[in-house]
């Protein structure tokens, strides 16, 4: 490793290189999945690689890898994504790859001893198809075929017709030899803002359980309906949001959070009275136990207040997945990297999904957060330092060196 | 007057011409103010009239009229609206038309000997201009140039370039020797359902007192960020609405309302905390104390809640209009010609505005509430029965009737 401000000095060579795809007239990127823009992005990443003399290769879903050596050996994967929400930011997904490409670097640099490889994955964000982690999801198996082919992009393309253009295959092999996977993301939050520290060596990843609530009063005329007289959509609604929100917090010592995200109004006009209402509500948890309470409570909540108003609730659960343990070994070994180089650290859950969801079901997976400016996300603010991205990358490059160390032993005794 | 099934006859076919006129898929109707959807309803009506031998004319801002005589002598007006919300029902505003066209009628049948005369004005309703009661407002000098020359349709035509495109003046003369004004409107409430009662003789028209409250948040991963650590603005609009709720409960001895009829949340996504939502409130009374106090007390609510989330409130106030009083001597002799048909009445107010409202500063005037099914109105499920036409009508004639004994009196007396 050279001195900090050299490597910062690469770091935000790569990072310029990536700056202008995409760009909208309100400042932000929109990079979607398998669009082309997304394309850009992965040859850029390409061209990085092989001009510092690294392998790469697609597979048959459109990932790109770039790899120190290509064998049967098992490797090391560093993986994030490239692709972003509409109008977003530069740094979600990409500070990811970022720091993979200067692992990479450090690693041939230092003749590490150890088969790596980053990998950008497609489509991450559920902003093209309504769907995330397709790319990750369909390489590990944990998406199959007939998840993705009825999916349809923002523009109305369907999937498959997008998939047999590009050669891409929606049943391809399984990823094989990943011997571990490491991801750097950012964290999209601002708790390592608020407690002033680094980096965050992540525990778990929270599984969310999405509904629609839809809620059916009367629209009347708003001067000529008497209070006494009234079934008011809105005010059985803004109920409803209080006591999701009194949920969230009864659940927070858990590390849960619910949100009413989403409300639609109808007809939504001054003079009268809001008929119905539509509530987009998202539960998240690292614990099942935790997560289960919370729908209880929702479910409650629905029935006492819709028997209270007289306005009947309907509701309708359109997503739940389990919460997602990462490796405790590798968190381990990350907290001891992060003591050894000094760098503060957290270790703490992932409220958001990531690509590391995919792999800690095939292989041992760890995740390293690093702080987000006001844990803006999503948001064409976004905003992380270089800074942030090298204490990232290199608690990452020493845990890799750590497994080096022994890389050769384990890979004989198993050969045994 | 013929028979009563005759007269429910030429009700029913005045109402099937107008009919199919900005029909939508979904059964209602769209005819928004100053559209073709409108310049179709006042050509029927034009139509209509000259059939049964009226004279007809338009007025400077495109108000249709159609009269037994035209003369300088002072005549009496019944006037309504044609025009609806989008998605509207087929009766508010046009029960009106549909009577006045059926009292013309009855007028020449029997010889009455008053100058009378139907007008339909134009854009009643809110829905295309943000602003209601344009086509009265302007004709009596209620509303000035100034207040509509920088309005915007909904498709975002200026309402300059409109007028100026048909010729119409935004600074017209004003209406002149209108002797008494009268209407007869569906009640858009449940009060006269509630009562069962045939028709509502209306004492005032409540003054709405229009806000809109912007709520600025901050808009975070909703998966991210944890319950303690929010500025959601979407739970503090919840706290607000139900507020308002409570406060018009508490104002509804005085027949008071309020209501929060519009919510807009950015950036209304399942994954992100709501930033930012906009509320649209409806103070209506007929009582200004009761008014004060309720804007008093949701100003109160503003501090309050804005103070114990740390979450800034802006509060716009669009519009304040002053509860106007009805003539209390025509509402008296209208009570006297309901007792004589033997047709029930509630004396009530109007919660709704009408256009009665800018008549009632230049000159008496009343109003005829007729009920409508469930209240239902600005909706596509509105409906009256052609019977509760009738009797409004009647009711009104019966007005006019006694009228037409002394008019000529009158006259003299004045031209002495």
């Amino acid at each position: 490793m050279k001195s900090t401000t050299e490597d910062i000095h690469v770091l935000e060579q790569i990072f310029e290189q990536f700056y202008a795809v995409g760009i909208t007239g309100m400042g932000g990127v929109t990079r979607l999945g398998y669009s082309v823009e997304e394309d850009e992005m992965h040859r850029i990443f390409r061209e990085l690689a092989e001009k510092e003399g690294f392998q790469t290769y697609t597979d048959e879903v459109g990932n790109t890898y770039a790899a120190n050596e290509i064998s049967n050996r098992e490797y090391y994967l560093i993986g994030s994504h490239l692709d972003s929400v509409v109008d977003g930011g530069r740094y979600d997904g990409v500070a990811g790859i970022i720091a993979g490409l200067m692992i990479l670097k450090w690693a041939k640099e230092n003749h590490l001893n150890i088969p790596l490889r980053v990998v950008a994955f497609r489509c991450e964000e559920s902003s093209n198809f309504g769907r995330c982690t397709i790319g990750s999801g369909l390489i590990t198996k944990r998406i199959g075929k007939s998840e993705v082919e009825c999916l349809e992009s923002r523009d109305g393309k369907s999937f498959a017709e997008i998939f047999k253009e590009r050669g891409f295959s929606m049943d391809p092999a399984k990823i094989a030899n990943v011997k571990q996977y490491l991801e750097l993301h950012i964290e999209q939050g601002k708790v390592l803002e608020e407690y002033g520290m680094s980096v965050g060596i992540v525990t778990d990843i929270a599984g969310p359980r999405r509904f629609n609530v839809h809620i059916h009063g009367e629209a009347e005329h708003s001067g000529a309906t008497p209070m006494n007289m009234r079934s008011d959509a809105l005010c059985a609604a803004a109920e409803f949001i209080l006591e999701v929100e009194r949920i969230g917090k009864d659940e927070s010592h858990r590390g849960s959070v619910a949100t009413v995200g989403v409300i639609h109004a109808k007809p939504n006009v001054l003079n009268v009275t809001p008929g119905e209402v539509t509530l987009g509500i998202d539960l998240r948890g690292i614990e099942d136990e935790s997560l289960e309470l919370m729908e209880k409570r929702m479910r409650e909540a629905v029935t006492y207040i819709s028997a209270k108003r007289h306005i009947p609730f309907f509701v309708e659960k359109t997503s739940a997945a389990t919460p997602i343990k990462l490796d405790a070994g590798m968190q381990k070994k990350l907290v001891d990297c992060a003591e050894r180089l000094r760098i503060t650290y957290k270790i703490m859950p992932s409220g958001a999904g990531h690509d590391a969801m995919a792999f800690a079901e095939i292989t041992k997976a760890a995740m390293v957060f690093i702080p987000c400016c006001k844990g803006v996300s999503h948001n064409r603010n976004e905003f992380t330092s270089l800074e942030s991205i090298y204490d990232g990358a290199r608690v990452i490059y020493e845990y890799l060196k750590r497994e080096g160390e022994t890389y050769d032993l384990s890979e004989k005794r198993e050969s045994h």
